[in-house]
């Protein structure tokens, strides 16, 4: 999860975030439109021969606002309530950057479905608040390498 | 689209329709619960190698309850209002036995969205009202192999 | 609940249907939009002192869309997934022409929530169809003041 | 918007605020359960005459969960996804301590859908986190009184 309207170093960030995923043999999951993190963490994964990406779009139909490299696009019709399924469909919430509305939104929905977050490259203000919010299940990595370790940590505690 | 509670003639067409359309390479989209027409046509659709099921559930987390069948699945925690995300979906929606209030509300909610609809093992009542509600958008199949012919046909028609 | 685009009769059974809920004292609940059976039905109800028009909107936000003639808009930026909270919220359905999508909808979704259903000016094929559907949920009523008695029928079972 | 699992000072306020919110002639809109801060906002709400108190209600039927004092319940059936027709139908969005995962995403929707938030009795991490999200749409409020003062203001300039 992260902003649809991300900067070059966001978009590097979510970019490289979509690749390692890829070749974790993880299905990515995001929001499904073209623009911002979203867009970039989608086309990251799509280098990685075998991959899958699910896009949860906002939107009731197919138009240019969907990202090519979504494989499977889920319609709903709903505007920001597919955040709420964003976050019940993902084992573990990786949030790039958590100090705008529609990622916070995210990361608070996580928490309350008692879902583990890693956040990456979120400011002070949003570290210290999400984890006062949820300190059992939020985690804080430093890079795009870093928040892949914490979620193979997360992923065999859950699957153990 | 199809009946959670189905007798065995509705779970073997619901194989049989699960089979053809994997075997067409198309991407085979249910209410991915463990029962009845969902889970019978998610397990037709595994016996092809490289298929791909999408379930979207009801429910807000994974329990016995989602097909062993369905590949990814999409939690919306939304009850029947998921029904519309299946709709919204899906390029054609092929609907097995629509005279069951959630199937009849799905074949509803395409044909308010304009999707088109293929009718299988539909009862005459429910031909008539659905042909009156949407005539230029629902067809009516004789069997499985009939609605995937009636499907490539339509997907030829939205593509050209 | 009825269509959206309705002609002058439809209109005018809203109205008195509008008019003759919020002489019973109930609330009223509609789909919000200014248009149709909805608007009709809310500036009946409106014509009677004390009366409460609840309209659930498929938008996000207040336009020239709602009708003038509710008190309270619910805002739910979910399309056509606001149908099934109207039928949740709901203690008894009252359907004015059943043989769109849209209401036909909310009928559907009406007998899987287990709510009763009074159709008023349907068609031939959609009481068909819906008595199929759900016989025991389902009642014909002649005209408004009919589907008004057979509410009250209902809700005094409802509460008995 | 408040925590559902509120302790005795938070329902304290909570109920202030409900009657307040009444007093000012405002609808008062909640999540609508039997707990915390909703439970004693429209308890609070409820001592005025002529009030009226709106629930949008996570689950899909009247249960003993629903307040008492909720005059009228929306029943979704979607979970959190309420939250965000909570924030759609609000003009202005009080948050009684926003540290709490559920009224922590519904600020952060609220400030997503460009609505104004006034929180009060917010923890520190809370008010720096929001501001830095939102700086012009979110204030900050001493008590119920000031939190009713600024929401007039807000109201005032929103009709202006």
């Amino acid at each position: 999860m992260g902003p649809g309207a991300g900067g070059g170093s966001v978009e590097a960030r979510a970019f490289a975030l979509g690749q390692l995923i890829a070749r974790a043999g993880w299905v990515l999951l995001t929001g499904g439109r073209n623009s911002g993190a979203m867009d970039a963490a989608s086309r990251g994964a799509k280098t990685v021969d075998g991959s899958i990406v699910i896009g949860v779009l906002p939107t009731d139909h197919r138009t240019r606002d969907v990202s090519d490299a979504v494989d499977i696009a889920i319609f709903t019709g709903m505007g920001e309530a597919r955040n709420v399924i964003n976050v019940l469909s993902s084992d573990v919430v990786v949030a790039l950057g958590a100090d705008t509305p529609g990622t916070a939104s995210e990361v608070a929905l996580a928490l309350k479905a008692g879902k583990p977050v890693v956040l990456v490259d979120s400011t002070e203000e949003a570290i210290r608040f999400f984890v006062s919010c949820g300190p059992a299940l939020v985690r804080v990595a430093r890079d795009p390498t870093d928040a892949i370790a914490q979620v193979h940590d997360l992923l065999t505690a859950l699957t153990a």
